[in-house]
């Protein structure tokens, strides 16, 4: 078994949105399929360039010896409540398959939390999908409590 | 009764800040009040400075004849996954207490939608305490699924 501690967390570069588009895709639960095309379709070079043109955005890929096993975005989030408290949040995170249950997760979310505090974060949150109890069980190993309702209203 | 179509709804100002505290601090649920004094503490000032620095965000107002009625932030998402679809997040919405149950947070959200699908966002998302059923209950009327659990570790 490969020894997880040689992921390397790092920024995602626009020619990793290949391996990026295969981890969404798989694992997929009944929504939008990506569109895995050569060449890569304009909207997700635009979506790209969205994200690293924002210094709030972080596109975060975990990578073994230049393949990427994992990913998920970080938001840095400004706020006047909780006495002007900065918000980490992430969405999309994916592990590749054949490294589930090897702990890449686990790495990739305490880079995260180290990421928010250099940031001043008081808080990281997330929503995970109600169907997804074992991605649960895994937030709340790592601390995360499952105080909110999340709520989503799809414009499309 | 007031006829809230007279609410103007429009970004927040400098000098909204104090009026915004106050909403924050009614109603809290037992998390850290703000600090309302004079002169405005340089914390809020700066929280205040990053979300209008930020294209991005938008800390929005309910304003009533110069009162500040009703609050809240948007955040606009860029993403990789769903075809590159962008979100709108909703964080820390407050209406004054005085005007509950008089359709200022439906118009607000109203609203809120509307700016959403100008800027082409596929979702609009927020989390909201589930101890709130009041609050579930009015954004289930609206639209929005509870499909997902809102978890939070917090750093401090």
């Amino acid at each position: 078994m490969r020894d997880t501690r040689t992921v390397l967390f790092r920024k995602a570069r626009r020619q990793d949105l290949r391996e990026i588009l295969e981890l969404l895709n798989d694992g997929k639960m009944g929504s939008v399929l990506e569109r895995i095309e050569d060449p890569m379709p304009q909207l997700y070079i635009e979506a790209f360039d969205a994200i690293e043109a924002d210094p709030n955005q972080l596109l975060l890929v975990g990578d073994i010896e230049g393949r990427i096993v994992a990913s998920l975005q970080l938001t840095f989030i400004p706020g006047i409540a909780h006495q002007g408290a900065w918000r980490a949040q992430v969405e999309t995170v994916r592990v590749a398959r054949d490294l589930r249950g090897r702990r890449v997760g686990e790495a990739m979310m305490g880079h995260v939390i180290e990421l928010a505090r250099e940031r001043g974060c008081a808080l990281v949150q997330l929503t995970t999908n109600k169907a997804r109890g074992d991605a649960q069980r895994f937030y709340r190993r790592l601390g995360f409590v499952a105080s909110h309702e999340g709520m989503k209203l799809k414009l499309r």
